[in-house]
């Protein structure tokens, strides 16, 4: 441990007011933002970013750098401040805070090359940091830390003792986070306020190595992070004792004053500040990485032998998962599986059996998976493959959609979609994932419809950047494609087509395979049906839907195994919506299900071949 | 407290064992669900069903009864089997389980008439205990109770940490929770197996009055639960040892029987249970409701004065959501309000202020915030509005989707929904919520334009069942309607009209303003449009849109603060899929949006009135 005598406690207490003077001009610039926020961990950040951290200012992401993750996004003035002071780039900068024209955003985005992911909806940053620190130490095992800053607000959400309790149990004493305890909320008062004692007994129960200190002493802080350094088996909290609007005379530790500038008020309080400083400038530089991460390789990733299934094998699309997750397992060292405690049903097993270091066990809590996930991705340190039921993921709903700001580079298989699952009933049915995923700018969703599509969807995920859904089924279905069908992200196939076709059924998964049957019996009757397997809902392969629908003079038949708003359905008539003459039956599920056997349930919330049949000649009646 | 000596602990120890007798049965029957679930708790199920809860069988959802929320619902077959064993039902219907004609589900639904919620995705049942117990508390001021067992698996789940605070910090003395710790879960051990006093020291950290027992020793149990009942000031927390598979020899403890029927097993299993049991028949009877809970009203909400804005004026449709909010809680003392520290920017405080004991402050925990709604909600007890931005509503979605099994009836208002909150930035935008609540089956979804038709819609949804939602703008604009327009669920307005309309202009909140802006621009061009305002949604008028669609020659221009999948746009689309000739130009948010100010951001994004008349005029010229 570095001994404290020769810290320069003077220059660090400077640097704290200079962050909060920065931190007032960039609010006062955009006449809005949360200065007080900012002033509360001025300490905190001057010691972290000039004391702690090793890291560079020429490679802000570096492989081998400490990270920070600021999870109280709002606070993002002083961690633009923190990193202008340091170098990065001009303190002048920092006036074009929340211009539409600037990366200084409200709160942090990866636009910014210093910004790992987007923070802003609270108790996030945490479960992401527990990711990042758990490739540090099993997979990079390389020496560089991690630290996330909580505030106490935000330490209400679960979805921060879910991290707390997954960086205890696998020991990641490699992460640091500090609870900013500044007593006010938004609105009023936390729950807790100064309950110092009741944050160190929750934290410490939690297997944490809770460490109580005064936020506003470097010194303290100082020490505390030195400690922390030197604790090996147990993650450090440090919990700071703070005040919100630090420094600010008149509105320290007041409420209403939470994400306001301080406008005229902001002058006076800047020279008051200016008053404080001592030291004339900033000479501690940033110390760099004690060792070079390793390298790592995370692109061309490809299955180790292609699929191998006979015709007429029944074999549903969620074992198929599994099988492609430990053969592109096979081929790249970086590929890993976390789960929440359902790998035996969505085989995710597969890879853990195969590979048990590549496997994160995350338990019965989906927020902490997704960001566990999401951080373990971050400076593309390994290709992540994160499931559990496709209703699960619902849970996650903030974390994907923040997953979209940060520009996060993860794969998510939900698996039980639908009515299809049977008689676990709708508690366990995915029945609004679709919707959710396509809500989701950055995403790309599949749904492959048969085990050969499904083992090259998940190929596809592993090389397609943003954020990857993969939506298996439960039920054995048909192999369709012969092993060596290539397929492509945005291309549809068509797997039934004559040069006479009336119809086009469109349906994915089980209901594919309702199609394929409706179009039998519509042959039975004479009438030619196309059928169109769109492979990815997201992007839809728009020109072959339209394409296809002109050829039958635009009668379209939709199924899905999923509720009507926002799924497949929607995205075909996204598709159509500008063509003249297109008309669509919609087909899907209409009303909350019930338990019964699958087949049971796909009859009576009409996705059968017989629905379809049903559906297909209305269209040609009308 | 009621002496022990007086208690039938052997019948208590039988009918445990018949408990578990009963989920063999039921589980072979429909040869699927969660025996070995149900074999851990069925002591704690004994001694509350036939102890310890005052309940009516012939009322069993009786608003004066103790509440019993199984959150671990894949035990459903012993919830089932300790109600039929109470004399509700016959046991001969446990068979029934899981089949489609049939309301025993696999997981609980209030398709029955003795279960208040659905429970079956994890962790949730617990919020939603925690909002009866307020309610019976502080509402109700009644003596009846509330139980709620939660299994160790889902103890992973942070939601249940978030409800661990709530009931501590607001004193629920009236709650019990139950852990029944049985060290395995689906696919492994939890994390914490049989570490009983981790959970305690965690429990006991988080306030609650924690108490280990030997989940399986019906005296430890009747003791926990008295102890529980005389203690004040705090919730009970019940941490009950327990083996998965309990009494099933050579299943008891073992890993591999997550979720699995016995089959022939089971027999040589229910023989051995058979000589266990020692009393012959059950004479144990429920202990009645020690006093009536009051009468309550939650019908014919009025608010207390009409709309009164002034032509010119400029309103917030967030803040006349807190203006109609205090008015309707005016008319009834049941409304309530629930926020989660936001309530100065939703303008959930206005009711606060009026009435502060009617409000319940959540803190930063949003999955508890509406698992709280719920449960208050239950047994119509009380008009919940619970409210926050409309962007943290997607961290509760599995709550909201688990509230259409459950039936429930509450009201969720989120503000600053879309790009034109502003700088604040995109991790603060409801760009996804009505994609997510339109895949709501049991939602209805308003959107209002301006002050007068949200005061109505706030109105209209507190006497509206089903979950209501309530999508409110951060901007101020225009009054549009008089103060005495008359507003329906499902009932679009025309706003502008005339009879030689050639393009149809869909907007909503900060966008009808836009197609207003560009019908007058479009005019002075030479062209009339129509402008339609939806109002709802979900159920959006489709007749209203077809109609009019119709009459300017199925041109149609819809324009959304909302991303491309599930909202408006693809609703419009959904009501013209059988519409030949109709064409749809949508105008929406399609890529992760910046900081900027609101109308920089409205044109940067594509949603401005320029934009609208562009599309318009595109559509003319096809």
């Amino acid at each position: 441990m570095k001994g404290e005598k020769n810290v320069d406690f003077e220059q660090l207490k400077d640097i704290a007011n200079k962050l909060r003077i920065d931190s007032i001009i960039a609010t006062n610039a955009s006449k809005s933002g949360h200065p007080t926020s900012c002033a509360s961990m001025a300490e905190i950040m001057s010691v972290l970013f000039f004391h702690t951290m090793r890291y560079k200012i020429s490679a802000p992401k570096d492989a081998s750098a400490d990270r920070f993750i600021l999870s109280k996004g709002h606070a993002a003035p002083i961690l633009y401040a923190a990193w202008a002071e340091a170098g990065l780039f001009s303190v002048e900068e920092l006036k074009n805070l929340r211009k539409l024209d600037s990366d200084l955003e409200g709160h942090p985005t990866p636009r910014l090359n210093f910004v790992d992911v987007g923070t802003g909806s609270l108790g996030q940053g945490l479960a992401v940091a527990a990711g990042m620190a758990y490739v540090g130490k099993y997979f990079d095992q390389a020496p560089y830390r991690v630290y996330c800053l909580v505030g106490d607000g935000e330490a209400a959400e679960g979805s921060v003792w879910e991290s707390l309790h997954f960086a205890s149990h696998y020991k990641l004493d490699n992460l640091v986070v500090i609870f900013d305890v500044n007593r006010l909320g938004q609105s009023e008062p936390t729950s807790l306020q100064h309950q110092m004692e009741v944050y160190d007994a929750r934290l410490k129960a939690f297997g944490l190595n809770s460490l109580v200190v005064d936020g506003h002493d470097v010194t303290e802080l100082v020490k505390a992070f030195d400690q922390a350094a030197s604790t090996a088996g147990k993650p450090t909290a440090i919990v700071a004792k703070t005040y919100k609007g630090k420094g600010f005379p008149g509105i320290e530790d007041l409420e209403n004053w939470h994400g306001k500038a301080l406008g005229a008020e902001g002058e006076k309080i800047i020279k008051h500040l200016q008053s404080q400083i001592k030291t004339s400038k900033i000479t501690l530089k940033p110390k760099p990485p004690l060792a070079e991460a390793p390298k790592v390789h995370i692109g061309d990733i490809t299955l180790s032998s292609a699929p191998a299934y006979k015709a007429g094998e029944q074999v549903a699309t969620r074992l198929a998962y599994g099988t492609a997750l430990k053969k592109i397992a096979d081929t790249n060292m970086r590929v890993i599986a976390l789960d929440g405690d359902t790998k035996n049903s969505t085989f995710s097993d597969k890879l853990r059996n195969a590979y048990p270091d590549r496997y994160v066990e995350c338990f019965i809590a989906e927020q902490n998976l997704v960001g566990v996930a999401t951080g373990a991705a971050c400076r593309d340190r390994a290709v992540v493959f994160a499931s559990t039921f496709a209703a699960f993921f619902t849970r996650t709903f903030d974390q994907i959609r923040m997953g979209a700001i940060s520009q996060s580079n993860i794969n998510l298989a939900g698996s039980h979609c639908g009515v299809s699952i049977g008689e676990d009933g709708p508690s366990q049915m995915g029945l609004e994932d679709l919707a959710m995923f396509r809500a989701v700018p950055t995403a790309t969703v599949f749904y492959p419809s048969d085990a050969v599509s499904t083992e090259r969807a998940v190929e596809l995920a592993a090389n397609t950047r943003g954020i990857c859904y993969i939506r298996t089924s439960r039920p054995n279905t048909n192999i369709i494609y012969p092993n060596d069908e290539v397929f492509k992200v945005g291309q549809a196939k068509v797997v039934r087509q004559s040069a006479k076709d009336r119809v086009l059924l469109i349906g994915a998964g089980i209901t594919l395979h309702e199609t394929l049957a409706a179009a039998d019996k519509l042959k039975a009757e004479g009438v030619e049906a196309r059928v169109l397997d769109p492979f990815t809902i997201k992007p839809l392969d728009e020109a072959a839907v339209r394409e296809h629908a002109r050829a039958v003079d635009g009668r379209v038949v939709v199924v899905e195994d999923h509720y009507q708003a926002g799924g497949l359905g929607e995205a075909v008539l996204s598709a159509l919506a500008l063509e003249r003459g297109a008309v669509v039956s919609h087909l899907c599920v209409r009303a909350v299900p019930r338990s019964g056997p699958p087949a049971d349930l796909v009859r009576h919330y009409g996705l059968s071949a017989d629905h379809v049949l049903r559906a297909a000649k209305q269209l040609l009646q009308a």
